[in-house]
């Protein structure tokens, strides 16, 4: 009796009775080894701390009841494998959990629960869609929404206040571009604001003019005129706005996300869901700009919070604009718009004081770059940089959309990470083509040159300005042809990359982005377990088919928080 | 074998493996009950959860070893106490943790790492220390201070620029009053922070003058002046100053304290060391006004985190300023400076606003009101408020200091908390007698007269203001001397009050000020075990023997978190 106690306290001892472990079992696994290469399995096994255990090549074997006979004394008796469930996937293929490796989880949310003119394919439908809002939301004191792009207006301009006031006059109204890097305002929000023919736009900032007076659209820094004025959502509204982001989120199968450009407001968010315990997305936060590093993270970056889930890792700065809205900061004049340049949002020497000042507290940097002449500015920036901080610090250079020939192999120097979106490339292939003209485009969206160049490639959506959906995402990266198709055989073709790299990019690299790869984003064991049941094999799918994939189930650290249709 | 398991395993799982369970033994135990009686004891069993397990009467008694022969098919094992560790204490006396219902942690913090000018007895010897710490401290930007207070200097006013620059001119110099409600600053602050004879007082401010200029002191919300120039600490500065607060408390037997105005600086502080598992005292944080309360805990009063150490629920407000800079709201005029009543901070009806925002979203309520005006008014909008927002409230009011006779009674409606700081009184009662003359003192610092009115009493230091050692708060509630035993059998001796309610005010009223009280704040079984063992029975001391008694061991959660020189 005392031997036999003594020997069941063992088995439970260690490991610990097996509450939360089990087995997912009868699964097409496709996963990447530590080298990135494609392996094959069976069945997951997850430990009781929700990480993974094993993965088995062929389906699960229930292990033999422990044998009836009285064991000698001293004998060690073997801890028969006990599994808190089994599931049997019935043969559906199962990936890692995917990862954006830059997105904006409460813009997200906000632009769930406020006006989304996402896909609005003209002005008219645009301002209809303004209208029935308005009429659906009475009593409204501000209409604050985004989602607009007016590249898909055809109007070769930007819209106007009074075309918005055509939709809505009495209230202010506030729509912020699809980039967030323009804003569109009606009548009575410029005089809310106090903005006049006579206001100058802040450095860095455009106000759009039309005859001496502000044409209804303020860009970049000139945005913030309008945010001193704009209510800012209540807590309760963002902890709305998260919970939709993560639901959002979860079902397109992303299970980990860094958050590009964290401020307190959002952090705080971020911490009031993880302590009631609501937090499932992991979240790789990067405070936006040195003021929020400090006051969230302190001295130095967080430890990793909530079993991983939490953790701000560095800064995220601005160092241009965007295309669309000609801010991007190009090395010659936009072909379309001789005589603009874009520009750069930070003075040289800032940028280096504030990339020094977060280095200093071993801080990651990750920098805003899409032109060519803010690409070559970050990447000067941190060759001087690297001198003095060494070690592993993985500098971020965020979308480098546009890269000069002559810069390209500088990426893979220093430790940089290249951190782009492929879907951005669908979207922009054609409006890229005007802004710089056949003769630039050598280094735009250039993913098979990092590769080439031994960069880490990080992928990510860019959300809310992309869907967060990872598939077109990849099937972006594999094709380079937008959701119809065009150009037919790709864009640039000889930047397509393959599935695995693909997927490599949506997963290990955008955790190695994070300092997160020995954490989660493989299935290797030891990591969380993070995966998705999906419904196809993407690994033998074309470009195509990949794009329409259905997330099934999304699993997050051995816990199953999304299934499709419940 | 298979029965034995089953038993071995039901042993284990209800309860839990004993991992951190024990005995703390041989004590000479004093708590309080439920109905806050005393109730003695000799030993302390605490759960594996470091909560209360049980109070023994007598001394601990080890359970027999479990029975050697076979129990038959069903039987229910009797689960052995098995004991983590057994403290055999010497028959030393154990008492609650206590709790401090009113102090400023970070300012404790920071007045431990910055120029402390706390005891200075002349302005001789202040200007000596600050000489000192300059020399002692070279290459400052600034030198930053605390603790000054110029009734034990005999100068019958305020100290001036002249004299600061005295000691330090080259360098900006800014110390703020033992009770922070007025800073001194030297002439290249004044210069620093634009401060001229020109200068307006904020409203609730007032920038003392000689001769049309500025004098070097600025009273209550003139402190703004100053603070928007003074470099704020760094938030490694800020955790060094928790981490010695801390340190201080636990050394003075606190285990527990309300901190009565966080900023989001001081609660990310809070936070940092709870990540990393550095916190032990437990933080009852109430937010600086309305915009820290928003920012930090967002649409409701955050819950319990890191084991009961740090919620954020309610939100502090300051109505009026303090006796000793006359910034006090009285109802007549100082009797020591005809002209003047003080002033309130906040006007009437933005009191309302504030406390029915803030209550609205189930904060609760702490306002600081000193003056006999400052506490009317404050029972005054509690009465109009409590009709609207129902339920149990506990608004507090903190210091109630002077309270007219008509309005002592009032203290007893609407579940309003007095917050009060015994050790205030000893430090107090000659310049309140001062400023208010004889016939007004009937309800100053009225200890007795809450508890005949039923009012729950909760004390505590007003840390740094006041030394945070609660021992001799509980001297001075019984006798109302001061260290020196002045005056000879209490000041207003009618409101003295006895050892229970005085060790019931630091303990169980203060975890009820806090809403505390089903978590800590006496021993009753299910608590957290949080209590000090020191150097005699407080119990059966005189006042005089109380004021110097030493902790020995201070314990939170069930683990030792402070011993005596050690």
């Amino acid at each position: 009796m005392r031997a036999g106690l003594l020997a069941a306290l063992a088995a439970i001892a260690l490991p610990m009775p097996a509450l939360a472990s089990g087995v997912i079992d009868n699964v097409n696994g496709i996963a990447l080894d530590a080298q990135g290469r494609i392996v094959h399995f069976n069945a997951l096994l997850i430990d009781d701390e929700g990480k993974v255990e094993k993965l088995l090549p062929g389906r699960y074997q229930e292990p033999p009841p422990p044998p009836k006979r009285k064991k000698r004394k001293g004998e060690q008796e073997a801890a028969p494998k006990r599994l808190d469930f089994k599931l049997d996937a019935g043969g559906k293929t199962l990936i890692p959990g995917l990862i954006d490796a830059h997105g904006h989880v409460m813009a997200l949310g906000l632009s769930l629960v406020t006006l989304d003119l996402s896909g609005a394919r003209s002005l008219v439908e645009a301002q209809a869609r303004i209208r029935a809002y308005a009429a659906a939301n009475p009593g409204r004191k501000w209409i604050i929404g985004t989602g607009w792009n007016q590249e898909l207006w055809g109007l070769g301009r930007f819209p106007t206040a009074a075309e918005l006031d055509a939709a809505v006059a009495d209230i202010p109204v506030w729509l912020e571009r699809v980039d967030g890097h323009a804003g569109w305002a009606n009548s009575l929000a410029l005089k809310t604001a106090g903005i006049t023919g006579a206001t100058k736009a802040p450095a860095g900032g455009r106000i759009e003019m039309d005859s001496g007076k502000p044409s209804g659209v303020l860009v970049d820094k000139a945005m913030d005129l309008m945010a001193r004025v704009v209510p800012p959502p209540a807590p309760k509204d963002r902890d709305i706005a998260l919970e939709k982001a993560q639901q959002t989120l979860l079902a397109t199968g992303i299970t980990a996300v860094a958050d590009m450009g964290t401020r307190i407001e959002d952090w705080q968010a971020f911490r009031r869901s993880a302590d009631r315990g609501a937090l499932r997305v992991r979240i790789m936060s990067y405070a936006m700009g040195l003021e929020n590093m400090v006051l969230i993270a302190g001295p130095e970056p967080t430890p990793w919070l909530y079993d991983d889930r939490l953790r701000m890792g560095g800064v995220k700065l601005l160092l241009d604009g965007a295309l669309g809205s000609r801010g991007a900061w190009l090395k010659a004049d936009y072909a379309d718009a001789p005589g603009q340049k874009g520009l750069p949002m930070i003075p040289s020497t800032q940028l280096r004081n504030i990339m020094s000042r977060a280095s200093m507290d071993n801080f990651q940097v990750a920098v805003h770059a899409i032109g060519d002449a803010a690409n070559s500015e970050m990447l000067d920036a941190v060759t001087e940089l690297a001198e003095t901080y060494k070690g592993d610090r993985r500098w971020r250079i965020e979308h480098a959309q546009i890269v000069s020939s002559a810069d390209l192999p500088r990426f893979g120097q220093n430790g940089i990470v290249a951190s782009m979106q492929p879907a951005h490339e669908a979207s922009d292939w054609r409006m890229t083509t005007a802004r710089l003209g056949e003769a630039r485009l050598k280094g735009a969206y250039a993913w098979k040159s990092m590769l080439d160049n031994r960069v880490p490639l990080a992928f990510g959506s860019d959300v809310p300005v992309e869907s967060p959906n990872p598939f077109p995402g990849i099937a972006v990266a594999m094709s380079r042809e937008d959701a119809k198709g065009e150009p037919s055989g790709g864009w640039m073709p000889e930047q397509r990359i393959g599935f695995e790299a693909a997927l490599d990019g949506f997963t290990r690299q955008a955790a190695y982005a994070g300092f997160a790869e020995k954490r989660f984003g493989s299935l290797i064991p030891g990591q969380r377990a993070d995966f998705l049941l999906i419904d196809r094999d993407i690994s033998v799918a074309r470009p195509a088919d990949i794009r329409g994939t259905q997330v099934l189930e999304t699993w997050i650290g051995g816990k199953r928080v999304y299934v499709k249709g419940r």
